[in-house]
């Protein structure tokens, strides 16, 4: 590997795909960048790679970048698997990535400066920091990160909420943890990456939850939905299902409220 | 009170005082705005009414929009109230707040745009879609709520760190319920309203934990400190008395991790 100067990378989050939640901070982020890497996980989410092109289309002039689409290491099922299990297959995952970025990374043209488009933000539930931290142990980088809009906060503002009530705590977590986790004293509850709305278990234990529910936040086809849990979950099951078959992939996240607690609807 | 169509009403975060922090959708908001109403707190705070004039300015035709400051409700000390106390207190003076905003809204001019311009997300410890809540059970109203950057995520940006371990969960909670609450199995602790620094009493407990502090994020004079907790909290309680004195006022916030969490330094 030569020696050479940091190389620049900038962690831009751009928010949930519409161009209209990038931040003037995050536009001038963009512009610095001469090359793009985004992860390609297959035809199933190429609509996420469309977006970040819009985004890029949208803000930066033709020809001042390039978008190099990097495949992702192969990753086994980990579904069945116990969390410390879990953990060292995404530790040992990650790890390939950074091999890889690293070398693609390595063979730019010196003084380029590379970025990564985070959907949502960087802070929330996305592997890109730790891959560039990984990769800074190979390479030296000078990284700067630009915070986005994420999902959660979409999901607040479309249904118009607060997510807190008033001096109560927030607490985001996976549809993994959540039966495990759930306890009213945990004030709402903001569910990332549940693939199947593991918050119908909850009904019995906590008939009061009430749920507002997001998929495709900030894209086109975004749906919302809300109510009592007990009364829309089966409903929204079927709902999700639909989406997901009519457009080959969904993104949804959901926050639980007790009914008692301070939340307008 | 007039009979009449419902007032337009947007509720925008404008992130935490950057300009650079708004995003494409705020500012066509706040384009929609003719009138914006800002809460006058006091001189402590005229600095945050100032940043929100310049936010105006920086997006805004001069002669296209007017901002009317509304004074504060007084309201009682509650430091050393229980937490009922403190519930029934802070609804009173929404209540109150309420009033006074239903009574200028419905003064003004058929056909204007209302805006609140909010600090942050109004997603996050911010009482104005509670208070435009309570304004809409007096007078019709059609809101819209755009997001803003959060200081949480600010915060982890600037950082350059996740807020998650892998898998794990994120707990968002106040300082005034950060010891009863902390636990390890909550994950990484984000701690807002904090006004000295609770997270002190936690060293002893959790001599492993990580602060990543952040005061007047997004401003000039942001501040940053990371460290294990033990090692700088002394150093961060006389920083944080320092630069409240030397600028007036002081907002900040802080997250915990514990060191074996895989976050990013």
């Amino acid at each position: 590997m030569p020696v050479c100067d940091s190389r620049r990378v900038r962690v831009i989050g751009i928010g949930t795909g519409s161009p209209a939640h990038v931040t003037g901070q995050a536009i001038s982020a963009l512009r610095e960048c001469d090359v793009f890497l985004v992860a390609d996980k297959g035809e199933v989410k190429d609509e996420l790679v469309a977006v970040r092109r819009a985004i890029c289309e949208e803000f930066l002039d033709e020809g001042s970048y390039r978008i190099v689409p990097v495949t992702d290491p192969e990753r086994g099922p980990d579904a069945e698997r116990d969390r410390t299990a879990y953990r060292a297959g995404v530790d040992a995952w990650h790890a390939a990535r950074a091999d890889r970025y690293a070398e693609i990374i390595a063979s730019l043209p010196e003084g380029e400066t590379v970025g990564f488009l985070v959907w949502g933000d960087p802070a929330f539930y996305d592997s890109t920091i730790r891959i560039v931290d990984a990769v800074a142990e190979r390479l030296p980088l000078d990284v700067r990160v630009v915070a986005g809009l994420s999902a959660i906060q979409v999901l607040a503002a479309e249904h118009g909420i607060v997510l807190n009530g008033i001096g109560q705590p927030v607490h985001v977590t996976t549809g993994r943890r959540l039966l495990d986790e759930w306890a009213p004293e945990l004030g709402t509850v903001v569910v990332m990456l549940d693939g199947s709305l593991k918050c119908r278990e909850l009904v019995e234990r906590a008939p009061d939850l009430v749920i507002h529910w997001g998929a495709y936040l900030g894209l086109p086809q975004q749906v919302l939905r809300s109510g009592r849990l007990a009364d829309v979950i089966d409903e929204l099951i079927d709902l999700r299902a639909q989406l997901r078959e009519e457009h080959g992939w969904i993104m949804d996240t959901y926050a639980l409220t007790t009914a008692s607690a301070p939340h307008p609807a």
